[in-house]
């Protein structure tokens, strides 16, 4: 699109500079905070974070910075990233590519030169040296589900308007482009009384009647149905209605595992995580005569592999984009409300509900018997388990969030989410944030822990130390040297990034008595300043679904015809 | 491309592994340290390298190993990185769109899904969830001369001979893909006695003959000529017959900033580099009557903000693929060929030799005299340059390899391009390495420091800290917010990442007489274990050369019609 010039400032009734009308704009999506790295074209609209009323995280890098977005948007609904033409951008390829892939609403603003330079083909530094400046909106616009390229005054609100709309509605990542040049100028202000409507669409009520009479007629005749939901439940808003479901119906609820947190685990007829693991589970959806599938991801590791056997003719799918009854396809109807009315019409005296297999989250009783003090798997996170309290976001008692990657699976993402995540815990009142993480894992993306205290977060860290790339090690080369890691002294780092004893404090467990110990300690459960705990574990061990996982994943690698 | 099966192994004389084959013709390029993060679509692959000897780097983070492959490519002439599909992958877009921009051959092996996965649209992790396995390899494609899917093993042979010789040939970044099924394959190992023909095509006799002829009569008049050497005189290998031209001539020379290093700095008739910010260099630059301009990349950064004068009609650009004589140009003629003829040829009595400006690299006489501690950038550097050897991969006397992205210029490069650097330095018989970086640059990519432990590299650090983003603030926000980082302090990292007194050491400079001791010892000046320097000088305080980029970049960014 060319440039018209200015808007005469005289034709507006409320001039407005560009950069003030975008961020009061994402002001009023619920961002406070912007994550970032500055950059030469982007420092001009910088100076608009500040004056309406954003804070500015400036993180280490860019890619930590667009994990640490998609952390804040998986809490808060929505996050935003400004970085610079080409060289900042491109480092966060991997992570807007995962906020799409797992349906996280990201807004990503870049910097870029001025529209002069662009339309003249100027030889400038952090381009590819051939005059085309359109090569990185092209790769984003691959991972996006809307792009804005503001080079013109006259469409500039409008273009706003429009992507961050689909932002929210689709809940993905959109890519805007801010040149120097159009930062100041004017656009009309007064849409700004006028909130953008980020409703979802309502369902035509002829369709979504129909839809929910065929469900009702089928869990009404089930013998012993059953609910699984999933990743896109949270992303696409639907949780009151899930759980007015869970709730009125009392039919046995699983979740699958990019689907934890969704559904509030203290219910007596939740019935855990859906992972191959766990054999109960499996045999208990298996067998369902009708399966509500609620905000479905199948993809390998959140199915263990493909591992389980619903049949489509038993199942029910809700999605954002369509519903589907056993093989018939219900395109454009969205599952809020259809699952609104299904609640609302359902007759309970006609609900099958067969009992909920107990959740086992107790330490196996040979772990728990014995007297060596390693720390396995097997013993540590049905010991965390207990630990954790409601409104963690970590895992996973009432009102958590959990924040786990298992369809993109970025290594090193979460301690850049776990960076957003603290920021927006603490907007909204500071609940405890906790992060695990593997060593080779943390070493990818360190130094966002440096943002976590320049900040004042307080995150509690685990680093689990077990000598490398576990999970790689599980699906091929047990004892290759690539699986291996340097052996770093994880702890030491938190003062070296700044730490003081005012405002963090380190830990190194080793036994399982310590850990114990450190559990128990009120102090430390109050998470009132950051803390890491490098916590040692065996190189080989591994949760249970963690082995099943990497052998289905080394299975498919292989297979040949 | 649909895969046709396997090769009856009987078809093939000397059946090889694809994997092997590919890994012995990267090794057959001069390659020996292979870079990379490993994940579990090349796993498989991986197992090849220590079989065809070739060395596993296993770097920190993906953005990291494609930095330190650039590094290693800038001195060894080729390098190479293995990721994964989608998350490993996409976290090098940057690297290489840098590594595309600066011409620097850089072979990028990307583990895939199988192609039975991939022809069956499998959800599996690693994905968009959409079933699309081109969306990564369509992003690469615009930052690679060649890309290669080995989806074939009737065809994988040939394809990757192809794409190395093009790597090789047009000195820039190429892609392939190697899908889990693949990696043991059976291709002809037969090819393997043939290598790989990276020669530059020679020029048609005629065409050259005719433009040395055209270059010699402007030459044999010109009343002061001159030579500028940039960037690509470097990368497309024509050094040697720079140097026959410089030596031969006694013409002054001069190098632009990215062209930095490649002229031996010794030579009499060496005028040091033509920043703008030396008026004296500038002057005789811009008064020469024909400027032989070789392998000149002109972009702002590189040109001081486009400030030089020089005249079309007073230039001859010498490039790999044209030659241009004032505005007479004369594509598909390769630089090389008429560089040597031009030496051959010339008349050095017909040569008009004007004496070359003196390199000024001495401390200035107020900085030299003063008694303030303080280490200012105008006394810092000259006494650097006082300080470096011959044959350091740093700057600048005789044999020096000069590395830095001043087209690109992604902050944080030169962390990983000075692993890659001092493993190529290694291999090439213990260089010294000499990293500088300010403090902010060095956040972004610190913990590849770990790596260079890990393999027992030994450069040496300076870590400039002067508290952010100097560069950015002198180009907007000199006391903004967003151009401060979180304090670290540095040197503390080095044990943390496993630095021992056995194979580091650290070091805290704060005032002009510790620098002078430092600098003196001639136990540091060995370099006989990694040596990192946290180095203390003003907040605002920059290089004269990088002031005025500072304000030329400003003042484009502002521009409006």
């Amino acid at each position: 699109m060319e440039s018209h010039g200015d808007i005469r400032t005289s034709a507006l009734k409320n001039p407005v500079d560009l950069a003030e009308y975008l961020f009061r704009r994402i002001h009023e999506l619920g961002v406070r905070g912007v994550h970032g790295v500055p950059g030469d074209y982007n420092l001009v609209a910088l100076d608009y974070i500040p004056k309406v009323g954003l804070n500015w995280v400036g993180n280490c890098n860019e890619l930590n910075a667009g994990y640490a977005a998609d952390g804040y948007a998986r809490v808060k609904g929505v996050g935003a990233i400004v970085t610079t033409f080409g060289v900042g951008e491109l480092s966060i390829v991997n992570a807007q590519a995962g906020a799409y892939s797992e349906f996280v609403p990201v807004i990503h603003i870049v910097g870029t030169p001025s529209t002069i330079s662009q339309r003249d083909g100027m030889l400038l530094h952090h381009t590819l040296g051939n005059g085309d400046f359109n090569v990185f909106a092209n790769m984003f616009s691959q991972i996006s589900v809307a792009v804005a390229r503001l080079n013109d005054p006259y469409e500039a609100a409008a273009q706003v308007d429009y992507v961050l709309q689909q932002c929210m509605i689709k809940g993905r990542p959109v890519y805007i482009t801010l040149p120097t040049d159009m930062v100041q100028k004017k656009v009309e202000g007064e849409r700004l009384k006028t909130p953008i409507d980020v409703r979802i669409p309502k369902n035509n009520p002829d369709v979504e009647d129909y839809v929910v009479g065929v469900i009702l007629k089928y869990l009404h005749a089930a013998k012993n149905p059953t609910i699984l939901v999933d990743a896109c439940a949270i992303r696409h808003g639907v949780l009151d209605e899930v759980h007015e479901l869970v709730e009125k119906t009392k039919l046995p609820t699983f979740v699958a595992p990019m689907g934890k947190g969704a559904v509030d685990e203290t219910l007596p007829n939740y019935g855990g995580v859906g992972d191959a693991s766990l054999q109960g589970i499996k045999e208990a959806v298996e067998s369902s005569d009708l399966v509500l599938s609620i905000g479905a991801i199948k993809s390998d590791f959140n199915t263990s592999g493909f591992s389980y056997q619903i049949s489509q003719l038993s199942t029910i799918d809700f999605h954002s984009t369509f519903i589907k009854v056993k093989y018939s396809e219900y395109p454009g109807i969205h599952m809020k409300g259809v699952l609104r009315k299904v609640v609302s019409c359902i007759d309970l005296g006609k609900i099958n509900v067969q009992p909920t297999p107990p959740v086992s989250n107790t330490i196996p009783e040979a772990e728990r018997t014995s007297r060596d003090q390693t720390i396995t798997q097997a013993w540590l996170w049905p010991r965390l388990g207990q630990w954790l309290e409601a409104d963690d976001v970590g895992e996973f008692p009432k009102n958590v969030i959990a924040i786990s990657q298992v369809l993109w699976g970025s290594i090193g993402y979460t301690v850049g989410a776990a960076q957003g995540a603290a920021l927006a815990a603490k907007e909204l009142g500071n609940r405890r944030v906790i992060l695990f993480i593997g060593d080779g894992s943390f070493q990818l993306t360190c130094q966002e822990v440096s943002t976590m205290i320049r900040h004042g977060l307080k995150p509690v860290i685990f680093v689990l130390c077990n000598d490398g790339y576990t999970i790689e090690r599980l699906i091929h080369g047990m004892n290759a040297s690539y699986n291996d890691i340097q052996p770093w002294h994880y702890k030491d780092l938190i003062p070296a990034f700044g730490g003081s004893p005012a405002n963090s404090k380190t830990f190194q467990i080793r036994t399982r008595n310590e850990l114990d110990n450190l559990l128990g300690d009120k102090e430390f459960s109050a998470a009132k300043y950051l803390q890491f705990v490098e916590l040692y574990t065996p190189k080989r061990d591994a949760p249970a679904a963690l082995k099943l996982v990497a052998e289905r994943a080394a299975e498919t690698n292989e297979k040949v015809e």
